[in-house]
């Protein structure tokens, strides 16, 4: 009722464009609907965005890619490296094998440095992940340089991770999976507890694949660049711009996929504790004695498959705000969370009736907000304030 | 960023105070707050408002109180009827039996009815749901009426339904559980699936307890007054005042925790079908032929025990207008639904680090919302725009 009579004050003292437009906001801060920017993308993994116009998809299937939003065309970036597996279509079902995350360095401008991360193979030995960066001139990359592998190469096909993100320190964050399916597999002190595995690990190097020197200390055996231990199967990475800190996306088993904020030095505690179960019911962790684990900030009771996350910021949603968005999965879903420090207060799922596998949601410069969804037919959507509502128009 | 240039637009043409009032208003849209007004309250069943001060308050293992929110005074009405079962604290843990809906007729100034429904015993017997009106003078109740008993009084103590909402219509829906912990207790033909049984079921009555001429019509055997059937436990029903669409929650065994629209002769299907399993792992429902079940419109994948559903209608949060709210016990949750039509759009969960045994979700007259805690120190708490968040103040 105020809010009516504010609207007609509004209307007689001359402000009328914009306090409609006021209203039309208020009107639809939950009334979310999907707009297909582009189709036809195999298994997009991730977008970095040029501009507004101009971005880099890295499709999991397929290459790298130059797109425009506006003319809709697309081309394949040229020199990426050879060793990309050429395993991906092996199986009938696919695997996890592809190209994964793809970053523009913060100062893209000035050094022109894309970052990008795969599933690379070495003959006889199987495949790994690896994280590149090289020098983007029209659509050609030149100047490679590996940063990381998460040796060894081994023929599993499964958790290669390789979500990353620059943390507000400039630092590059890498999420790297511990490659098993069944924890049954894993040697006497898992990969993921293994401080000497590259396995089930997140990294914090300098841009140039060189190891910080405020790195947490591992000990002599400790892998060079290691930050966290205890990882599963961790994509999504994603730094909360009001705060600073950097929150990931675990997947768990059938349950037990997490969300958790990320900590220097901290165990997540795969395999040893999980907030879901085994898959391995004849397994048993082994006792790891003096080690302190770090309980995820939430997880869910049912499989959602959390991968690509990022937080809100844009003008579309002010209700969003700083909300952190986790797309996932196995149910096509789409999760809000408002957060207040390290809690969670609230978590809605969206588009309930409208679900789609969804590898990633990334916001464009401005602030638009995009998904990209896990299909052979994979889309760019932009997620747009519906106008179409007529909840207040009563 | 056109928001911020909006206000700074207002504030030259000296809209000042107003602007301020619809940016916070903006700004809290999703930082809901709560306020305890009452506590001290047994197990707080329902509340049904008299006025924005006065209120009827039902307590499941207490009284028929009438309250006052501003003055704190609580008193007991006098006249609640003698075959309140007697059993309550019979269990160490308790029981499902007691008070439970507690509704004003639509035309209350006029003619002062309470309805109320309760565990009534019968000596020798047990205890079953029955449903009575009687006229509100001062603190008393006076001329009842018995509107509704749904035998067999029985001796098991659970599932007692009692859910009450006046309909679009003006007649009195009521829900009635179908007693029975164990599906393995039902009969050939299980209790909810018995059209001659009066468990299990949801009933459409006059405000006299006479039958509506209009009820769906289920043969010489079926009950009168019977509107739906297969119900196990629902609590919670509401009237969508956008749609006139009935609503009502359903209590599942382990998972099967449901959202429903209520549709004229429709069976929901416990015992034969449910969206969770069954208690008795032994157990198999007859095959009943010619019948069509009509699957929720919401089911939770883990437990709620939702229960005493509403629709928010008020103005405190604009972007939870005509919205569904489902307060839970098992999980303290507070659900939100986003519903269009018949279809659920999003669902929230609100108070994640805040959780307490919530039983009611209701609206005062003017649209304040409200909750009943299901505690020994039952709370009535006010749910309010939190006005010390800082999330747009930057």
């Amino acid at each position: 009722m105020k809010r009516i009579l504010f609207f007609y004050t509004i209307l007689l003292v001359g402000c009328q464009q914009r306090s409609n437009e006021t209203y039309e906001k208020s009107e639809n801060l939950h009334h979310p609907a999907k707009k297909v920017v582009l189709n036809g993308l195999n298994h997009p993994w991730s977008i970095a965005f040029l501009s507004e116009e101009q971005a880099l998809i890295s499709e999991k299937d397929g290459n790298l890619l130059k797109v425009n939003l506006q003319s809709k065309e697309k081309s394949i970036v040229k020199g990426f490296p050879k060793d990309l597996t050429d395993s991906i279509r092996a199986y009938s079902l696919g695997d996890n094998s592809g190209i994964f995350e793809v970053l523009i360095d913060p100062a893209f401008k000035e050094n022109q440095w894309v970052y990008f991360s795969y599933a690379a193979k070495r003959k006889g030995e199987g495949r790994t992940t690896k994280v590149v960066r090289a020098k983007l001139e029209n659509d050609s990359l030149h100047n490679h340089q590996t940063l990381l592998v998460a040796e060894p190469f081994a023929r599993e096909y499964f958790h290669f991770g390789g979500g990353m993100v620059f943390g507000p320190d400039g630092k590059l964050y890498v999420t790297i999976g511990e490659r098993l399916f069944w924890e049954r597999d894993n040697p006497p002190i898992p990969h993921a507890q293994d401080i000497s595995d590259k396995r089930g690990k997140i990294y914090r190097i300098n841009s140039d694949g060189s190891v910080p020197e405020d790195n947490p200390d591992f000990g002599p055996d400790g892998v060079p660049g290691v930050y966290a231990l205890g990882i599963r199967a961790a994509q999504g990475i994603a730094v909360e711009p009001k705060t600073g800190n950097i929150w990931f996306s675990e997947h768990g088993t059938i349950q037990g996929d997490e969300v958790n904020l990320l900590s220097a030095g901290a165990n997540y505690g795969w395999p040893n504790v999980t907030s879901g179960k085994l898959r391995s019911s004849d397994y048993t962790p082994p006792k790891l004695d003096g080690v302190t684990f770090t309980p995820p900030v939430w997880f869910w009771p049912h499989t959602v498959a959390p991968t690509g996350l990022t937080f809100y910021t844009g003008d579309d949603f002010p209700a969003w705000r700083d909300n952190l968005i986790v797309p996932g999965l196995s149910r096509g879903s789409l999760w809000r969370f408002r957060i207040e420090n390290d809690t969670i207060k609230s978590a809605e799922e969206l588009f309930i009736d409208d679900r789609v596998r969804i590898r990633k949601a990334r916001q464009s410069p401005s602030g638009k907000f995009y998904i990209l969804t896990d299909e052979d037919d994979g889309k760019l959507i932009q997620i747009i304030p519906n106008n179409d509502t007529n909840s207040y128009k009563k």
